[in-house]
């Protein structure tokens, strides 16, 4: 681990339209992972309209608070766009408008065959002392100015014109000066068993490395565990790979993917690798589970097609379930689920067949049958077929997708050939 | 129009979880909306950590831009926990443990069969001369208390619990305060049209209601017009539906739902008042049209299935498509679509089938079929079937997400028996 203290940062979103109940600043998400990474903290995040009173007095909060202030949003051309202004105004420094700047930004948009309003000229109106941060997606440069032991940027809000100019001008600049602290961050994913059963699996694990943040993330149908470690950048990678493998030493197959990988991409590559092809049968997932599949580009390499049963009718005309399986077991049974899954298969030719049955709600559950109970099965080509009971709690929309991600979970055990003791 | 000022709000959203990249604050959007209903204004919005002297900090400064302050958050028995610490501070009261409440709380746990642990104790310190807000279901009470001009509202973070104690205590408060000034809000849904379509279309209704916020949103297949006004409570009703009618006056049959109802859902209506019947023939959009179809509880009224034919031996096998028209028209093409609507209307058997058939990317585009086109069908029992064709700008998601919804909307335009002139 590294003594060189933490970089406190502040993200001000600067923009009225924000301060409505429909739209959500997600550029603050995205900027506090990429500090994270880099071994910086937020410790701040603060929302605010156009306004250059309340900007300025933002700062101020906000710079007694932390030394790296990030404002994204209100460079624009219009009157409302007054963050330049207000940070000009908070330095103490003038507000110069850049002649040279003013013929660049015309010669673009003449280059698009557009004649430039005259209200853009202000966005070439420069903080004077600031470093220009240039925009290579659009017009408004941002600032990097100092003040005091403070540091501000100030960036667009497009987001991806701000993710540019930061990836550019602004990290490559800040790992420059951590003195080589960084941050390092490893995700693992695993679909098919609950948050509290993969806590009780890594409890040992996770006592051995309590130095180091681990958080455990609960989504429906996956939980990622994410470790991190900051120091240097030796020290950073060894210690979470060591992390990372003692983690895998307990959770073994049930980890699906790693930090790029999601379920369904990781289906399609264990599909494309083994030169298998996939059918699906959903009942009360709807569709869901093959839209996650056809999610992933170039899924039709491996994925043949699916059929949404919905009624009974369907599941006996296109998948071929016995009309007296589905009066006497009902079409969320063992039996059911296994006559779809080999139906499907048989219908698209395909290598293997995942089946989804059961009662998402809020109406049609029973005692013995009630909602959240839903069947899985799975049918090879060698004619072998298995099927799973599970229950799911939670609303509709949860227990479909649920079911759906379990479904394609089983589909990958099936495929790595691993049998579970626990799900 | 009424001359009472507009309460100016601050939401202050108080815990380091709430700082890392992964967690958004989203209490925020639920209380922006429901203070919006009744004209109450957020102008700003923060995230802070659990610290006292950043809360105490952060309330100055809030204060001076709102008159309304409402916490979340920071509530909890942990030493985490400091918000009414810090608002019992920023106030100048002290902190009194309320042994009934102590008691009260004790009681509740072993009701429960669970004795409460000593840190739960902390829970029962109550601001001084604040009035206390019960938590029906929680253990944290909120708070309610007064520093000059400005008032602070305390609410835990969880958000069940926060919505509960707004809903019982505090909005009725101030729907009481406000003088009668209230808000109302009407949405306009469309779908099968673009954002620039719809503008030109409302532009002279636009102008007339000038006085009046309209806001236009976009997402990927719909287009949603909300239409709000401010005033005394008659006022502002006669005022917006006023609105409504004249916006519905241009705009007709293209509104498919209003307020509460999604474009599934008012599918499903008009299909279930008509006693029809429904069948889905997908490619490119893999089961997603189904799923959000199925989405709506009792779907399976009206929804008799669907089949995904992602590759072309399922559009011969499963939905009856003839080799020749694939292998001459190509799988995208007006004959393949129309052949996959009247083969899912024959193989289910149901009143009406839409199908859908095209390139989402990102690969697999050519000059003349580029990523982005779609071909739509609808076969109806009575024989007729008419084939659309429409180009998606943007990523795999978005064309897959909007080639969904504009199924649906052709198919709502089937069923309501609309032409449109303009989709």
């Amino acid at each position: 681990m590294s003594d060189v203290p933490e970089t406190r940062a502040a993200i001000l979103a600067v923009g009225s339209e924000m301060l409505g109940p429909l739209r959500q600043d997600t550029n603050s998400l995205w900027l506090t992972a990429r500090l994270e990474e880099i071994g910086i903290r937020v410790v701040r995040k603060s929302i605010i309209g156009d306004d250059p009173a309340v900007i300025v007095r933002e700062l101020e909060t906000a710079s007694s608070e932390a030394s790296l202030l990030i404002s994204t949003g209100g460079l624009g051309p219009t009157a409302d766009d007054v963050t330049a202004a207000a940070v000009a105004r908070w330095l103490g420094a003038p507000l110069i408008r850049n002649a040279e700047f003013v013929a660049r930004m015309r010669a673009r948009f003449e280059a698009r065959g557009v004649r430039m309003a005259a209200v853009n000229e202000k966005q070439a109106d420069f903080i004077e002392g600031a470093r220009v941060l240039e925009n290579p997606r659009g017009t408004a440069p941002g600032f990097w100015a100092k003040k005091g032991e403070c540091e501000i940027v100030v960036l667009p809000g497009v987001p991806s014109e701000m993710r540019e100019i930061m990836e550019q001008s602004v990290l490559p600049e800040l790992v420059r000066r951590s003195g080589g602290v960084v941050s390092r961050r490893r995700i693992l994913r695993i679909a098919g068993m609950g948050e509290s059963a993969v806590e009780e699996l890594v409890e040992p694990v996770y006592a051995r490395w309590k130095q180091h943040p681990v958080t455990i993330l609960a989504s429906p149908g996956e939980v990622q565990l994410h470790l991190y470690v900051r120091g240097e950048p030796d020290f950073a990678e060894t210690t979470v790979r060591a992390m990372e493998e003692d983690f895998r030493s307990v959770l073994k197959e049930r980890i699906f993917g790693g930090d790029g990988e999601d379920l369904p991409s990781a289906v399609g590559r264990l599909l494309r690798d083994a030169g298998k092809t996939l059918a699906l049968a959903e009942s009360c997932t709807g569709g869901m589970a093959a839209s996650l599949i056809t999610d992933v580009p170039g899924s039709s390499d491996y994925f043949l097609g699916g059929v949404v049963s919905y009624g009974n009718g369907a599941k006996e005309s296109l998948l071929g379930v016995a009309p007296e399986t589905l009066s006497s077991r009902g079409a969320v049974s063992e039996e059911s689920v296994l006559e779809m899954a080999r139906g499907a298969r048989e219908r698209f030719d395909s290598d293997v067949a995942g089946a989804i049955t059961g009662i998402a709600g809020p109406g049609g559950g029973t005692p013995e049958k009630p909602v959240g109970l839903v069947w899985f099965g799975i049918a090879d080509r060698d004619g072998a077929a298995t099927a799973k009971r599970r229950y799911f709690v939670g609303d509709r929309t949860h227990v479909r997708r649920s079911a759906s991600v379990h479904a394609l979970e089983l589909i990958r055990r099936h495929l790595v050939g691993w049998k579970s003791p626990d799900a």
